[in-house]
């Protein structure tokens, strides 16, 4: 069967629209073993391990899920210098693809397609692209998670908002822009991701200033020493922005309103740039409430394990982990997650040759 | 404070025994924060990312440990098509010589030395070798576990024997490779993990025996069933191997000489790959019973996290893991050993320029 691939640029509405009449036409639908939702370290060490256990699996990578390309938010990250393996640090972007080579070398058939339901209510579960409908005797959910923005005046993607003009929440991705050169940035949050962010944008900006709403930085030491070292980098406590307003012609972002929260005092903050690194959001909308997920909507796995609710369904990487949230231990729960669909499949008697 | 190391040969015993003396004299005794124990990917991680964290780390890498060199038995394993990041596989050597290099890079310190005892009585803690005593406010044990090996003529890894060139002890790790596809294979063992070896290894092989020198397995019913109603194995009871022999010029594994226990009969057994599934035994002895360890001797972590029963002491790899026992998953347990003692040495106020 042809693969359709729409790696970076958005299909016209137009074949979408036929592609999805055919499907009802043609039926596009496919029986795996495994199926494999997501494309970051875990998918991809899910579909390696399940791949040399022959188990055929298809993996959808998506197709800008939640915005953001195949492989996902690793591959907007900055060098990555603590994957094990790779000495001289390595590219997200790189890294992902050589996972992904890796999937493919042993018999993963990829889509770059978004799923967007499941049907989980009896086995074998049913996957849902718009293109295509799986049949899996057992899925691994490794959808990771995503950025979380801030909503204030001036915060939206509309015409009266600064989002992709001057707002952004991947400095890696939008830092080298023309708009944020030589001009002051700034980034909003405490923690890794903040101290990262500030960092790496030091590269173009005039000054970069960190706005956090408390007094201390929840970052590791590491990163926050690498901050406030930086002779560029100024913080401002206790502050939130809760405004962002406009400059010339062109409507982009001239500037900030910040709130000291302690004196309540309003000051404004001219910047070209403003960067949101505040935490991150799951992605589990797909799932329908289908799997038990906790209060920060995470998907709950029995620990040690990667079980969720629901016989047969797994879920690995950071859609099931708010703790450690790494690109390694990402990949030790894919590999977790194969494993132990493998043993389901057996115990179900699922047998080989299933596959399409 | 010069390093001594001795990575491959030993030291003679005269050196070794003058360095006692000097300890005895100087008292080799440092610092620490977070001490690490153990080179496979698991200590390796927890030490990129405990640098990293600024903690300074110091790892022992064992010398000859256990009959094995620094890295463990990832450096003596064939090459490792698995571990994500690498699409065209790595030796296990140079892959673990890659983590040594990161975890160097970020400033841990690394001695060639093997701990022979631990002091976990009070905190600090204190872990010795014969030439050093290191006092570390927490502790990470990653030593690993051994594969049990047998004892015949061919068993060995010598130029006349069969190891690595047909034997293995790790059916998911090589039982992909092309010298096995569609070739009679055989394990060795009578446990739930030479059931699952040899249900595994019917995905490659042409045939899979089952040689058990009793005439009972002991494996758990379910485990024994799914092996016994596979149509693909055959169980060789009251057998053992007494030879290994190989098959032409490159001298790759080409039978075994099995006997039969009751009848003394000794038969030919024509197979391209035998694995050894007797089990394994984790690297826990040198702890003197003084973390809680399971029946099989490994130690026990609270799921999901890298806490053992002694609040600061954190376990990461296969010495507290029987159930996946991958590399990718024993650096991903590192990667959490080293922020669970980073969250740990930030409740217990450990402060930072503690490390000599």
């Amino acid at each position: 069967m042809a693969r359709i691939r729409f790696r970076c640029d958005p299909a016209p509405k137009r074949l979408v629209s036929l592609l999805h009449k055919a499907r009802g036409l043609i039926g596009l639908t496919m029986k795996t073993r495994l199926c494999v939702i997501g494309s970051g370290p875990a998918g991809h060490t899910a579909a390696i391990y399940a791949a040399r256990a022959e188990l055929k699996p298809i993996l959808f990578e998506g197709w800008m899920a939640n915005d953001v390309g195949p492989g996902g938010q690793y591959t907007t990250a900055p060098p990555i210098e603590n994957f094990p393996g790779f000495p001289d640090g390595i590219l997200g972007r790189e890294l992902i693809d050589r996972c992904r080579n890796q999937a493919l070398r042993f018999g993963t058939q990829i889509f770059t397609e978004t799923v967007t339901k499941v049907d989980f209510s009896a086995s074998p579960f049913k996957v849902f692209t718009d293109l295509r409908t799986v049949i899996a005797d057992a899925v691994v959910v490794a959808t990771g998670a995503l950025v979380k923005r801030l909503s204030f005046p001036g915060s939206g993607d509309g015409p009266k908002g600064f989002w992709k003009r001057g707002m952004s929440a991947c400095a890696v991705c939008d830092g080298a822009a023309p708009i944020f050169r030589n001009k002051p940035l700034a980034v909003i949050g405490g923690g890794d991701s903040a101290m990262e962010e500030a960092i790496y944008l030091t590269k173009y900006g005039s000054k970069v200033y960190i706005i956090h709403r408390r007094d201390t930085f929840k970052a590791s030491k590491i990163m926050q020493n690498r901050a406030l070292s930086s002779p560029n980098i100024e913080v401002l406590w206790n502050s939130v922005v809760v405004e962002a307003y406009g400059e010339g012609e062109r409507g982009v972002l001239g500037g900030l309103k910040v709130e000291n929260v302690v004196s309540g005092e309003v000051s404004d903050l001219k910047v070209s740039g403003l960067f949101i690194a505040i935490g991150r959001e799951p992605a589990t909308k797909f799932l329908g409430g289908q799997l038990e997920l906790d209060s920060d909507g995470y998907v709950v796995t029995k620990p040690g394990s990667t079980h969720t609710s629901v016989q047969g369904v797994f879920a690995a990487g950071e859609v099931q982990d708010k703790k450690y949230r790494q690109g390694i231990t990402a990949a030790g729960t894919g590999c977790m997650a194969a494993l132990d669909a493998e043993h389901y499949l057996q115990e179900i008697g699922s047998q080989e040759g299933k596959s399409d």
